[in-house]
């Protein structure tokens, strides 16, 4: 396995300019250990190591980078070797590239390119991001069902190698339309006469080109898939998903869920290349949001300003509780948002888990209850100890199924179950604390007659 | 592709009793959807369904399901007809399964197999649960060097159905050491008498027997495998882990992150299946640990008593305050905790995110007094508001430095970075509030002479 700590020796060659023995070195790197090495440096340091590459290692490499290095890479590279190096790349690689180039870069590279790339190019940028046409390639291998299996296999291994897998090819009829799918397995076991039509899985599992890429995802990993035919609205086959860039896929919408879950917008690329503007812009709208449902917390306060004025010993178990309220909210939710992503639990499931969250909630609460009437009795005798344990169960019930059906309620809307955030679910259960706890101590101690 | 809705048909079949009716029916099914269909009934119904398939789909979807439910359905299932399903499944499925019985059950397992069955899962239980040796599974393919790709295509042929994979092979000296991989796709496009040494890569990824899941998981991803060869000790070929069986690790260990963020403990198999009693016991602990995070909190109030009592307004801020903090903390920490999860940010990064933090931190500071000066001066009038301001500033920033250091700091101490959970950093940077915040207070404000 190469190493990427022999960077120094790498260092030593770039220095000397030997060309010639970094070919050799490099050559025998994996290709995304190379696009590693060389995505950090400088956008001509990048392309003087990437070009000692042969071109076909060139665009392999390229296609490993992140879109915004190869746009900077893409300003040093001459127009003629990134058309030849784009030619190179794999179709669905290439049309996200394209997708993010500028109107002018676009117009420069179109014209380098042979007619039918430009048309592949043009017609992969025309879906929507973020759904399978968008992640799809072009680079898929078809049969048709009245092949051998011998001439299946001869087919196969002429266009292997402009394919990005033929362990799967897809069978189609005269007008693309997907009849099946038949693994590369079956067609060499099998006898040579038998035709494709007798050895295709008839009913494969494919995607809609419209499908939401986490959904054609799950579909790879549910169904154990070496890749998924894509389909338009006439059935007719248009690429197909392999299962790496479906692993990539599931990382980005985890990442994203991470992101949500925390209150962030969704940043591209990484914390590592996010500019301070981008991670300052995805943090604050969320931060002024919550301030507003801080503010109710607050407004229950001064609501009952009286009751605090007399019993000044409530003030030093407001965070505990509030915050358990919290904490078990957020408990709840990310558990919610987590089960609702992997398809676990599904909307219909609300009543069956709001029943199991109030009897967990209910334990929850009289063990914190107790946990914390030792400490209510000391600091502030057995009135404020009771009304304490009593808001305690109440808040860490209130707060567990706020956290449990936010996540729900935010699926039946159509918004995304992630934007149920520990700190959302943390901001309402603060304020429904508040007023419990003041509520609750007002109406068991009372107020001195004023 | 099969759709689970078609059940009520499948209900009629059951209620008719009519298993040839029912087998017709459910052999077009995938086997992720027949587990699903399945898993969901009482143990005797889901037997009496299972068992109209025949033997290898029935081993195929037994080795889908749950390990909690195959061990329900194995106690209704005859112990030679499990004896005959577990020959046939695959054989990390067939070791976990081994793993969780209980001892008498292993015992009246093990007689009814076959020694070399006996053998592999004595060995492939052995290895630490969350290890490549726990998850690999024994059937690969193997190829010597000195073969002819038509000699290796034809050992390939007759072994394909006993493999999990023939789309990598993998090259093995005498002594089962590991030499190469071979892709199928090279060996048949390969002229017929070209070797195996000279088509494999001699530099292949590996992973090692007791290496961490999650990190064989990553490389299988990262380097776009098929499968991954796993070695022991003495470099020896020992298993293999499949891209399916890594994306499915990758699913798990993510569920687990998004447990731990979120403050809860690692729960197996799903909230579905959990039980009430696993829900508690997988929350209590945290949050009663939290309650002396709070406590914390609860002293610095308790400290700053007489300014609170002369300065009651402050109160009104409070929750405000300490949740900024939090959640500031919350979202610097969701993104630490995912960056490291993917590799993004390494140990060695803190110094570089500890600036951007501060960066970053004063911006949101700063926007946040901005945005609720104006309410400090309605509420509080302008000393109070200054006050707030600068304590919002402040908490901002200290809250945004802990969240981000904290998973730098349990991954310094070789605990999991996800320990970072959006209550627990809350907690802290709650009780960093309220002595920032009252503190400030005293100093500025005055306290009146007593």
């Amino acid at each position: 396995m190469s190493d990427i700590m022999l960077a120094p020796e790498i260092e030593a060659l770039i220095e000397r300019g030997d060309r010639e023995a970094l070919r050799l070195e490099l050559e025998g790197w994996h290709d995304a250990d190379l696009a590693e090495l060389i995505a950090g440096r400088p956008p001509t340091e990048a392309w003087s190591l990437l070009s000692v590459l042969p071109l076909d290692r060139q665009a392999e490499v390229f296609g490993h980078f992140e879109v915004p290095v190869q746009i900077d890479l893409a300003r040093v590279i001459g127009r003629r070797q990134l058309a030849l190096i784009v030619a190179h790349m794999s179709s669905d690689e290439r049309a996200d590239l394209f997708n993010r180039l500028s109107p002018e870069q676009q117009e420069a590279l179109l014209p380098a390119l042979a007619q039918a790339e430009r048309e592949d190019i043009r017609r992969l940028a025309s879906y929507g991001e973020g759904t399978a046409g968008a992640i799809m390639t072009s680079d898929y291998a078809t049969l048709t069902p009245e092949l051998s299996a011998r001439e299946a296999l001869d087919k196969l291994r002429r266009e292997a190698p402009a394919k990005e897998t033929i362990y799967q090819s897809y069978v189609v009829d005269q007008r693309r339309r997907l009849l099946g799918s038949v693994a590369l397995e079956d067609l060499i076991m099998a006898l040579p006469g038998t035709t494709v039509a007798e050895l295709m899985d008839a009913e494969p599992v494919f995607a809609r080109v419209d499908e939401d890429q986490e959904e054609v995802a799950r579909k790879v990993a549910r169904y154990d898939l070496i890749a998924i035919p894509v389909v338009d609205g006439g059935d007719m086959l248009v690429g197909i998903v392999t299962h790496d860039d479906a692993m990539d896929v599931a990382e980005e919408e985890v990442t994203e869920d991470f992101q949500k879950v925390g209150a962030v917008g969704r940043i591209e690329g990484g914390v590592r290349e996010a500019s301070l503007t981008t991670l300052y812009s995805k943090r604050a709208p969320w931060l002024v949001l919550l301030v507003f449902g801080n503010l109710l917390s607050g407004f229950g306060i001064a609501y009952y300003e009286e009751t605090i004025a007399t019993y000044l010993a409530l003030v030093f178990f407001l965070p505990l509780l509030i915050a358990s309220a919290g904490n078990a909210g957020s408990q709840a939710a990310t558990l919610m948002v987590r089960a609702l992503a992997t398809g676990d639990v599904v909307l219909r499931d609300w009543g069956l888990f709001l029943g199991r969250e109030l009897a967990v909630g209910l334990a929850l609460g009289l063990t914190m209850a107790l946990a914390i009437s030792g400490i209510g009795l000391w600091r502030g005798g057995p009135d404020i100890a009771f009304v304490v344990a009593v808001t305690m169960v109440v808040v860490v019930i209130v707060g567990s199924v706020i956290g449990m059906s936010l996540p729900f309620l935010l699926s039946r809307l159509n918004l995304d179950p992630a934007t149920a955030s520990a700190p959302l679910v943390t901001s309402i259960a603060d304020a429904a604390g508040v007023v419990v706890y003041f509520g609750f101590a007002t109406a068991f101690l009372g107020l001195p007659a004023s």
